[in-house]
């Protein structure tokens, strides 16, 4: 018996169609450049925010009426029948889990392992007959709450302890599914107050426990990527992991920068005080672009909304910037975008992802297009040409006596030039409007 | 002819005291463990704020009337006699400026560099007969026109050169001057809209150009800290140095993390999505926490205030971090804040150094009562305590699946132990309430 | 058998007291003016955030662990036990509560009042041998799943009907309990999107409703004031009574800005973008200024964190505001705050009230001694001292065409005079530094 | 000699054009329901950014190099030659301005006068031989250093006498010049510090003085809108007319609320915590919306950066309130944008306006189409479907106590219902993507 009865799988229809659960941008087949959109996206639904989110808030509690909400085992596995009714609706290539949105909470880490492998080994059975992957697992070492004081970085070793055999299981799981990526979130790994916290030590653990996952990860030949997800805080005040540049940093330190990429989430990005954009450029610019969730937060909220995408000027922009550092490899699209609360329907769930690879497809596209018609980047390169004349390249290996020398003698009294803003804002404008 | 004439040296009057002009909490000379308050606390008065700055903001012009405004040689001295004039009402052991702070703009880089050195010779010579040394000097690379789009990650090499070549001019006046730290802060490092930027290239420009600060520094003998100031946003959209944690990024990526530390702003702190005490507690555990900028920001308002400090408990915690770190060497205590635009009057810049030095002088000596006590030390170290278990330990050079087997025989399951959290702000308030 | 084992009744020991929990500055005997502190402050303690709150947050559920927790009748009354053993060992004048807090859910809307009938019986019951009475009491029509698009406000008409008979029945409780006050806080009286929302019929429904609240207190023969707590969002994207001017213009447009007051929030102050004392100045102006909860927000976070209150500054410049207008009525100091969640002892609990309570004493000590000292108040009047000229007065009601005459006839040429910001903070700090 | 030399006169060449400087969806004689483009969106050019603001920021002077900067009469007469050319390039309909965008500063009152009537007179020559009408004209009492501490609510009279004479004369041009509405923006009209502020005082002066201007306004016989544009913050930390719910109360409060409409802007409403489409919709149900500035702010910054739109969705959905709201009647569309300080250039100037306009202008035909097609209108009905049975409707003239017997007897225990808003959210998509 289905959840979704009545609810056909969505088809691609275009732009004309008036279907409200039709694809009318994406069409997973369409070549665009040498892949097909399929390829170029690699959409993931998230396990938790569709099937195990129960639609609570800090005011309120459960709103949604899932058949499968409860502890037991038959239930886990009536998500994952729900879930995969989802996918195939959908036709979605990829989904991504945390451990406890897939298996029933035991009573003892022994008991989290078994109910584990009996879950990993049921979706493994489903996904015999699916097409939908694996495009990344994850631990879940924030909603226990022994977790609340952090995981890696918890003051109590036991803790500690308890997430790296937690990791364990969680890699393992995610090896034995095919996942193409394994991320970290540290939603406690940071503090409330640091009159109760020593910053370094924390720092440390969380190095140390980084370093065993890539090490953990590689010893079994999981070949996917590993990925940490920064955010800036929520829920605690401060999370290590704040924005790209800081996990940049942390790798460096501990000399991971070539081991572990970042999976960027528009809406931490907002909550970081910077662009979506701003964080996939900074991020391809490092050599460190792993993965993206595509949610958006409300701007003018100061929490993590989790919404779906609707802006198709924002996913032009993101999709620009990861065509031009190459598209994605073992990374993809996920929505880890919860509905609303007041979404009841199993229609909702349907229609918000709908909605948002919709918006996700044409915003590729018209950012294929971007590139295609060069403008942008002929002005971008017009801007810097000054830099072609070997006379100022070489002040980049030169020392600022014999720059300084260079100015006085040669009367250097540089004009500004305009930057164009608003004409290259036009441009985009041509594209997306 | 004083500008602040009637007004007189402050003195230390204790906290009984009624009169506006007199410090209840600093005396210079008290000690405090093995140092004078002076000696600990450093502090310097701006030269920008309180003598350049006109009182505009952005929909009004200059408010402020002050005889020494203009664009002249002889009025640029009536201000650095103003200064020290007020240099010595505060007693206040040393300054800060920037170039275009105590020169006349010339119209080229040969006369600006004339103009600075005939200032840096008058200000040298108004030194010897003041007590006042130099903490740091810097280079204003950001409010005239031609940095209009970057200094040192300009599009426009023209403008790198100019850049480089006033730098050298402004660490030579630093050096001449004495200065204990030179410093960096890049108001137009950064960018208005990623459409005409290449990130990848700017920070590449920005690494070099602070390569070669540090290395004409060196070679020219400077002992100074060279420090950069971070910032997140203001006036550019995005600023490469956006907080500690970029710069620390930043700093490994270009091997300069021995070499240069941080300024750190209250104001700017907080702009960042940050504390000023966790912006502390991060460049001490990083090593690079080089001097403070003690100047607020109002919570409310999304730009940088620049107020002069009100707040004991915010500042008894940032001196609580200073003082765990050691305290400062080369750093100090600088005020970049100016007075409200409608604070007019000669005395207002006296009142607003009196009250900032006043609750700074009460915030060290309240972090250093609770240092003394040791309660906060000895919670934290409880904290963590089971970490002084080798078993535990061990774990830091482990594997996943060995610690896994551990948890798994043992049956560690941890239970949650409380954060203690608001004892801990009680304790504080009874040092600072 | 007691859930605060062991811990004593507090006692002030004054500021020199070592013991954790023990009041330091809150005697509540001592007299302050011509009130005892107590008769000032008039402390509540929250029910729902102290004995109903269970350590939840977005990212993790229950950390708490009270013996209390349930949803039988039994479980009910043993709240209620603690709730007043917390009361006693605090010395707590008022209490305040939700119908949720202190009744089990019912099935059913008649269910819900037997319930609420049974524990009003039983707290009533309690009240007789305890000195604590009922600042306020106060709907929850925001948590159950009937209530996540609105209560007034919901486009169900079926919703408004629940909401009405269950604000009678609140009514009927807190009047049979003696409450000096009856509160609405409209948790879900907001919305999501526009795109389902008619903001004139919503804002129509509510003032209706707000109508029937007062009607129906005054018909009762309730006493109290009737009191909006105003909040700009969350859980909403926009609650209609979003700060007090905006409640101010609900109230005049309804006709109720003689009836109803407003119970003004620390935290949500912050989130609507004023500070605390903004809010509590307008509302005084207004005239609906009526009681006030005593918890602040991080100001590095976006949303409510309801924290217990630490700035000695802040809730100095509060009861400086509540004291300029005469003080509390029927108002008073409630604690709408929490334990962080990781706060998990009985201790925790007692030790957050005690802190609040010493800062809230203090603070007021501090804004009565501002007041009688009058230094900051013949400040504010000397610099509007122009307008006791008749000259003046007579413009306020002249018209512009007289007064362009007479500035042009006497060449009224204004410079502007020092606004002393500076200087006032610096008188503050003399009290609170 | 014209300042845009080489730049034709902007023409509408259809979507398909590669045009930089064409308009591709504003065709001001195409028309949309019974009036055309150019009727419904009334643009208008505003004096101040395009030809007075001089490219500065808190951390940079002047960028801009315009031929007309300078404080003579003669350089006053070439910026308006200048702004009528670029109305003529752009065939605007209308322009907005302050007395001081368009006068040089004079020494009195009597100086100020003489000016603005002189260049009254130079404009209104202009506009005979011109198609472009004034749509609002308005005082400046802000950027001038009397006006630092307000200027209705100035604590001094003389600044209060001295803004009446100054509004007089506005009104007075703005009469004579034909302008169909008058604003009032009191960018000083607030408060730094409550210290030195009496709220309740200056709130009445501002009542009187906006008495006065209606009853002026009505006496002389002007036609048009008395106009208030809120904003929160910025200059000041807090101004009186925050946000369109505040500036109601205070119309209520002085019986204005049928006099005095208000103009909002984008970038305001952000400001104060809300979507532009809020304040739209709240100002349309409370009857007091009367013109808009379509100009955006960065939500990355927390102050007013006055972009050009560029967001598709954004003018939709605005645009989709003003046409519920029944479109313009004397209000307009301003941009009250600029350039960002780095684009120097003339074409840059027309560009911006060039690409403001047209996003406007699609987005009027996609919100335009949305009414046509009425699925949107249909689904908020239906929502609100329930109120129309008559024993709901009838609650609304009820009382608690009836209610709560009928939901007691009938047993009413509503069931919740999805709001749909991502279905909504994707048919809104379906129009602008
Ligand atoms: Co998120
Ligand atoms: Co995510
Ligand atoms: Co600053
Ligand atoms: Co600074
Ligand atoms: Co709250
Ligand atoms: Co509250
Ligand atoms: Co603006
Ligand atoms: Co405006």
């Amino acid at each position: 018996m289905s959840y979704f009865a009545g609810i056909e799988a969505v088809q691609y229809e275009g732009h004309e169609s008036l279907n409200p659960l039709a694809f009318r941008h994406y069409d997973p087949t369409a070549m665009l450049g040498d892949k097909t959109l399929e390829e170029h996206l690699r959409f993931a639904v998230a396990w938790w925010h569709s099937f195990a989110w129960e639609g609570g808030d800090p005011f309120g509690g459960r709103t949604f009426d899932r058949p499968w909400f409860g502890s037991e085992m038959d239930k886990a596995k009536a998500k994952a029948d729900a879930a995969f009714e989802l996918f195939a609706i959908l036709g979605q290539p990829y989904f991504c889990f945390h451990d406890v949105d897939i298996r029933p909470e035991g009573a003892s880490f022994a008991e989290n392992t078994a109910n584990l492998e009996e879950m990993v080994d049921y979706i493994g059975t489903k996904m015999e007959s699916a097409r939908t992957r694996l495009l990344w697992g994850t631990a879940n070492l924030f909603s226990h709450r022994r977790f609340m004081s952090g995981a890696a970085t918890n003051p109590d070793p036991d803790v500690f302890a308890f997430s790296a055999a937690t990791l364990k299981t969680c890699i393992d799981a995610t090896a034995k599914l095919g996942g193409e990526n394994y991320v970290l979130w540290g939603g406690r790994e940071g503090y409330e107050t640091l009159l109760n916290t020593d910053l370094k030590r924390e720092r440390e653990q969380a190095g140390r426990m980084l370093t065993m996952v890539v090490d953990y990860a590689r010893k079994i030949g999981f070949k996917g990527a590993i990925l940490i997800e920064p955010k800036p805080q929520e829920p605690t005040k401060h999370q290590y992991d704040f924005d790209v540049a800081t996990v940049y940093g942390f790798l460096k330190d501990f000399g991971l920068e070539g081991e572990v990429k970042v999976n960027i989430e528009q809406g931490h990005a907002i909550l970081a005080g910077h662009s979506f954009e701003h964080e996939l450029a900074l991020a391809a610019s490092l050599g460190i672009l792993g993965s993206i969730d595509m949610n958006r937060n409300d701007y003018q909220s100061g929490w993590d909304t989790d919404q779906f995408p609707v802006s198709l000027r924002e996913t032009t922009l993101a999709y620009y910037e990861i065509l031009k550092a190459g598209g994605f490899t073992t990374g993809g699209t996920n929505f880890d975008a919860k509905l609303r609360r007041q979404s009841l329907d199993p229609e909702d769930l349907v229609a918000a992802h709908v909605g948002g690879m919709d918006i996700c497809a044409l915003g590729l596209k018209k950012a294929h297009a971007m590139i295609e018609e060069g403008s942008l980047q002929a002005a971008l390169e017009a801007r810097y040409a000054g830099w072609n004349d070997p006379a100022n390249t070489a002040m980049l290996t030169s020392d600022l006596a014999t720059i300084a020398e260079r100015v006085a003698r040669d009367g250097i009294n540089p004009e500004p030039r305009s930057g164009k803003q608003e004409k290259l804002e036009n441009l985009v404008s041509r594209f997306v409007a």
